[in-house]
């Protein structure tokens, strides 16, 4: 079997600084995950997934798209091939990924979860299938044990309004040594595009908030209404995903009889304009509700989805169809920020883009709405999806420290679906270590190892623990 | 005279990897030029040139644009001059250039065919003029044996429908040890701003194709018989230069309207909304029929063409007046593709792009429609035009590595008129060992040479070969 | 006190060439600053700053936004805080501006004029506030000395056309040794959205000049009798600050039309189109002045001006609430070169982008209007703002290397309201000398250091002398 060197102690770490640096005060520190998209009620069933395929491939689509680049048919991506054969399909695959995220993180994650030191290929498939599937049936593969290997802390995944929060609720008094909050991700408030999902949400909202929901102002009481019980369930930070900023100007009035004709199902007959008039009208009423609670507000921006309408038909959403937009945002984003500033309703807030050339409009954009009350308010958000590898997360790093302060930075995260997706943090720390260690020895930072070891922890850690406030499992007990 | 010692056996390989990879790997394999704009005549009558100055300078508008910038008057670029004061001009120039290109691509072209080992500049230029005309007086320096002496196997040049394709013809029986395929290159089928001219060639369609041509459906008809003719003729990819992606709606009563409109010669009333549709339009039924024979589809996307009018008046295009262009192009993009997939009408298509901006859209874009039927069925092209020095291929090939699957990219071409140019694919050989080299050495990549080695085999003609599937000189005998 | 030593003799000289480069050609080159925004009476009145404060924070909106990203409340930054107060909370901040320029420049701007070589930090901040604050009362730091000190040869500042220039002209009487220049900037003659504050400028210019503005004819004719009056002071180029490129058709009707509007004081009735529309007129006017007197035009495109309210109504403009455009801009500025070219009006140009993104975008379009008259007549101006920054130097250099000529470049300006920015040119050197050495080193340049290191001196001085041709001290006397 082809085994491979090349995932030492010191990858990643070019320079005997960064070695330094990352061995000494990032490699660590406990991980603190503040946006994921863990399925909170397999943490609280403490779950054991049955395959390696169930649990690496089953709605990974960056891996989909990967093998579908390299030729391989639908049936052994999301078909009706067993979960052999998908497995054996993603490992002839992962030669052909070499110098993407996937083939690094493929072989971190065999590494680090199951101590597999080989390369995953056609040759390694079979043998490397057998000793993971052997380790899942073990306890400590369990979904809790997986996160505690990792020296994670907390997990913040994110749900819908109408979610109970009831594994959230459970896993809060069980104090499994791991804090697993929530964050409010109210998408399918403005997701109008489709007049009878949304009618359908509607009324489950009304349902569950027990309110008549007869104009926008009783559909916002009742949003705020989940807002609060969200907050009482410990929530602390709001999520949503715009393919570009709404922030067009919306009088009441036209946001009432808007919201009027959208529930009486005569969606059909409202304009784009008027569409984009709701969102924007939403988004500022729903960060003010995040300002009023002193949550932080993300914003994911950018992505292009479900371009693809056979796949879209046969799989749904997330089925690796979704690209890179180019829309232009900075006057709308300048707008919706300042619109909540002179309101002095604005949220701490996260911006992430997802077009790499924007990345200087965002990092410019955060400085003009510092308003000094807390270090890093407006944060440019840390390189996600296309971007979250080595040359994105380095441009990112090196925009934020040159347009703005990296030093308040609050860090990475997974973003991810999968239980087996935190070496990424391992990835990042490795990276950022990589780059401050260069700097030194390059000679363009002080040779003040304690004091940017300092930073970088912060980097790591201590930042988004301060940043975002949400209780940690120590507080707990 | 000035020597230089930098163009050495190890140029742009950057580390002991690299250069194993390039010369044991990279070097020896053939070129497979599958994007070129040499003129087939030339070709077929084994053309010789009279000066350098004719190969080199005559329609060479990088050089020209160069020239310009440096203070040279046009009628040493294009006017009266004679072919000495030119090559003296761009002489001068040459040092001018240094980071550009031109700097590397001249002296490699004058050392690789020439054996010159010196500067061009005003010192060196007159006894290199007299070293250059003496060699092209010989049989080797005819442009065959130009094409041979660098180990081309394959040319692919790009004709308008109308083309009789006599070279081509020609070559195919002479069997010369270079396969001379052409590409279907139907632009003025498109170019409907300047209506005398558009109903001038579709007139000459009528003739050629013996056609009447009453509307839409008869012009496609007659356009589908030169697709055909193409095709028995070993044509087996298309090619479109598009300054955005034309993939607006249009009902097949619009496009009749506008095309009646048309060939009556009322353009002027037809407003630029139409304009838009009726490209559309054809574009869509151009793609089907290029899937419907298995061909590739090539765009090459954005650039602004003839931005100067004096310029446009005194020479005509391609004079050295466009430049990069920065139009949105990811939604109309998905649009088209997305139109072809449903259909199931969708080619192999090869997307270029021209702003490097643009290249994480692209890179993703491309992911959105692969559908596993052939590895890396839609590619996202190689760096092009101003992108095609050092910079812009590593730009290229680390998004297409980091947000797509590298190993099925089919890799260079030359994209040019003259035939001097074929250094171009060493220039990019040199640097994807560099790359591939710096990567293993770094601990990004296993240090697997045979694997990587033959990767990077794949990148230079491999994968293009089993891509295209035009027939080479081997198998015409 | 915590020291530093990163800030050595050859602090961002990566490699021995570079160094030589640095040392041998760059260093003692005197600076010729062709685009700054020092106050000229102050330099007419060789002012004294009354304390580090002053002279640093006052108006750096640079270190404000900084200060504001770290936590700092406003009152520290531009309230009513004491000089050391402000100082204090600027000197906790600059440990957090690591990777950002602010952090490098500070520190050389201590070293450089103050002979500091610590860091500046909470710990440090007393002593060195004292420290500076003390050398600041002697006769050498008066600001003409600052300038000396730093090899300054010419200034280049910018007024409003309504300036009378006294200070100018008095130092073009007292001849300090230093050549101060100004620039004409008429932003003001395009700022339109105002209209009271408009008509009050268009007031005071036809007193000025004594002229009865009746119409745009009369309007142009005032503006053109500053325009010479400018010329007859030595004034040998103009500047504009554009959120876009403004080049709309508007015929002569039209435009009087919305002038007569304007002068009404009915500029609420006037469309965005119509002030589109008026700016491009107006535009291309002044352009053609600067043509007929062989000025050179810089426009400075894309910043996103004022975005915060809030800031704005408290400060004012220039208050660090601005940010990155993203407005494509590749055919505006396409049609605003060639309807110059075209009438033969195309003046020298010097085009800034503020997004990096366009960085191709702006080289490319350069090459389209060269013609051959002059080295480099259309500039891709150097890395401004934001873009001020190794990285930011580092694209655009390599960018305009690329797809443009390096080599006929006017290089670096600070553009600075400080007089303690002049550093900048050196940062500038460094960078320009490691990346010239490290192409030696690499084998991508020939080693001919003696070529190339007279590049690197016309890239610092000579180029610039020769492009813009204004009066040196040497020549005044």
């Amino acid at each position: 079997m082809t085994t491979h060197s090349f995932l030492t102690e010191n990858f990643l770490l070019q320079n005997k600084t960064a070695r330094t640096l990352y061995h000494d005060y990032a490699k660590d520190m406990p991980i603190y995950d503040y946006h994921c998209h863990l399925p909170a009620d397999l943490i609280a069933r403490n779950y054991r997934f049955s395959t390696i395929t169930e649990a690496w491939l089953q709605g990974d689509h960056y891996k989909w798209r990967a093998m579908r680049a390299n030729g391989i048919a639908e049936r052994e991506i999301t078909g009706d091939a067993s979960d052999k054969e998908k497995f054996l399909a993603w490992a002839r695959t992962v030669p052909a990924t070499v110098r993407n995220p996937l083939f690094h993180w493929t072989l971190l994650e065999l590494k680090r979860y199951f101590d597999v030191d080989k390369l995953l290929n056609a040759q390694t498939a079979e043998p490397i299938y057998t000793q993971c599937n052997q380790a899942l049936t073990t306890e400590t593969f369990r979904v809790q044990g997986l996160l505690k290997r990792m020296n994670v802390k907390l997990v913040c995944t994110t749900e819908d309004p109408l979610d109970t929060l009831i594994a959230h609720r459970q896993l809060r008094q069980e104090n499994i040594g791991i804090s697993v909050h929530t964050a409010f991700r109210p998408d399918r408030a403005l997701s109008i595009e489709n007049n009878d999902t949304w009618n359908q949400w509607v009324n489950r909202l009304s349902e569950l908030t027990q309110t008549d929901i007869q104009g926008v102002d009783s559909f916002l009481e009742a949003i705020a209404q989940r807002h609060s019980f969200f907050h009482e369930n410990g929530c602390r930070l709001s999520d949503y995903g715009l393919e570009t900023v709404y922030s067009d100007d919306c009088s009441h009035s036209e946001l009432c009889r808007i919201f009027s004709a959208l529930r009486q199902g005569h969606g059909d007959e409202i304009t784009q304009q008027e569409r984009l008039k709701f969102k924007s009208a939403m988004l500022h009423e729903l960060a003010v509700m995040d300002a009023e609670k002193e949550w932080a507000l993300q914003l994911h921006i950018g992505p292009l989805r479900n371009t693809n309408t056979r796949l879209y038909r046969q799989i749904g959403p997330d089925a690796g169809a979704d690209s890179i937009g180019d829309q232009p945002v900075a006057r709308p984003l300048a707008r919706f920020l300042d619109r909540l500033d002179q309101n002095n309703r604005l949220p701490k807030t996260i911006l992430y883009n997802h077009n790499p050339r924007d990345n200087a409009v965002y990092a410019t954009m955060c400085g003009n709405f510092q308003d000094g009350t807390v270090g890093g308010k407006i944060q440019h958000g840390a390189a996600w999806w296309f971007l979250d590898q080595k040359e994105g997360i380095e441009d990112h790093l090196n925009t934020l420290s040159q347009m703005g302060i990296l030093s308040t930075f609050v860090g990475m995260l997974t973003d991810s679906r999968s239980f087996f997706s935190f070496p990424r943090h391992e990835y990042f720390r490795r990276i950022l270590c990589n780059l401050i260690g260069s700097d030194i020895e390059r000679g363009l930072l002080p040779d003040d190892l304690k004091w940017l070891g300092g930073l970088i922890q912060n980097l790591c850690y201590t930042n988004a623990k301060n940043y975002f406030s949400m209780t940690l499992p120590a507080e707990n007990e």
